[in-house]
């Protein structure tokens, strides 16, 4: 027998404008326009029940519900979900999902609160689940593909070189760029990324995955990596001590400070191979 | 009659090392050694009763602790406390408050989730209060301060310098430095200058308070500032949308991109005089 069909939900596109245009006055006391992001509310409801409400530049609001709500384990597959409807004009991403009352999970509207800022409970309860995850061990990844990575994030036209004050994160398979986000909340990115990852057929994968983030390496950039399977990440930024220590216990290779032909390989040595 | 004594909390002045060396491999293949900002868990206790974790780089968690405390409006000053006594032993903050439990807050224990990575309700929860907000209309900076303060910043030696990865707040008088704090985590940051504050005696101020921070402008911060008395806020890097609404309807002076001798002034531009 085949196995069971599993469709995925069903999204809108809703899209926002990304940046605005504002008055101001430089320095020198003259009139000014310049551009900064748009960030807008999006409230999140499952099954019409209110869960969060994230501040958001809005670029990919579907991919966004989607990951916030695998990120914060109220899901465990997309599949889990019949469709996910943006709006706008009310601000809102209403979730329909498949369960029913008997298949609901305990822990729906249970939310988690972010360390991202250096403020949560993230770390505690994920620290449970970390000895479950087994990344994959021949993952690797060249020098020149961590250059070519670094070129490809610097040659992209961006919110950031429009307007600033924004954070990017992007998926490579190997040094293929697959899906790039910018979000006022470098979470919002990632968790944008992993909505995206979880629509997509994983056995057409043909190289590592590595996953490339303006942000510093916290221990939650870490921790939702590996979550995705992702054991390569790369950031222009530095590393803070949390972030080393659950890269260098869950074997994630950790690159900071990657900027033009310069880096830092932080954990997992192993896994950054000649060539 | 005089008025009642407020005693201030005794507080403990627990230290830790602000930074770690870790070795690491540069992109050549080599071993070198760097420091990366030190991160540590703070489990908050309030009369016995654990409130959160933060992460952070500990350099004054007691300010931390009681600044926490108030921007998440579990008090409301600081003489509310008998003490906050900081064991990194145990990675624990505890908190002596002077409530009865017939005085104590309804909402000891409410934790608001914040919104600095763009995930979070404070901003729905903190809107009501905004509308209370009165900031002196005659707070004012001239241009030669803007510049003064952005030097103070550039000429600090800093964790930043010697290990990245940390933001920085910073509360002027005027030109005149009052109080800098580095931390993983800016709100942790923004807080600690809030318990800093609510130490101090105000009616000793000579000229305004201004608040520096490397972070972006966000309403969060905008609101913090706000909530702490503070009308001018400036940053190095940029501002995001909703910061900018906030700003307006406050009228709080926000000055971003302040590097050097240039900044962009966003918004309450009367704050922004000559001289």
């Amino acid at each position: 027998v085949d196995a069971p069909v599993k469709n995925l939900p069903q999204l809108t596109q809703a899209s926002a404008p990304l940046t605005q245009a504002v008055d101001v006055i430089d320095a020198e006391g003259q009139p000014r326009a310049v551009s900064i992001p748009a960030e807008r509310d999006l409230t999140l409801y499952v099954d019409k029940r209110e869960i969060i409400t994230l501040m958001t530049l809005g670029a990919h609001p579907e991919w966004l519900t989607l990951g916030y709500l695998l990120n914060q384990r109220m899901i465990r597959h997309a599949y889990e979900l019949e469709s996910i409807t943006v709006d706008w004009s009310v601000n809102a991403s209403a979730v329909k999902t498949r369960f029913t009352s008997e298949s609901a999970p305990h822990n729906r509207g249970k939310r988690i609160v972010t360390t991202g800022c250096g403020q949560g409970t993230l770390f505690g309860s994920l620290m449970d689940e970390l000895d479950s995850l087994h990344l994959a061990p021949a993952a690797a990844i060249t020098r020149d593909t961590v250059f070519a990575i670094v070129q490809a994030i610097r040659e992209r036209d961006t919110v950031y070189k429009n307007a600033g004050s924004v954070h990017a994160c992007a998926l490579f398979e190997g040094s293929d760029l697959r899906c790039f986000i910018e979000d006022v909340g470098r979470h919002n990115a990632l968790d944008s990324i992993a909505g995206w990852l979880a629509l997509g057929d994983l056995q057409q994968q043909t190289a590592p995955w590595v996953l490339y983030t303006t942000g510093r390496l916290t221990s939650e950039m870490i921790i939702k990596a590996a979550q995705m399977g992702v054991s390569i990440v790369i950031s222009r930024s530095g590393m803070t001590q949390m972030g080393l220590e659950i890269a260098r216990r869950l074997g994630v290779c950790a690159i900071g400070r990657a900027l033009n032909r310069h880096f830092l390989c932080f954990s997992a040595e192993h896994r950054l191979i000649a060539g």
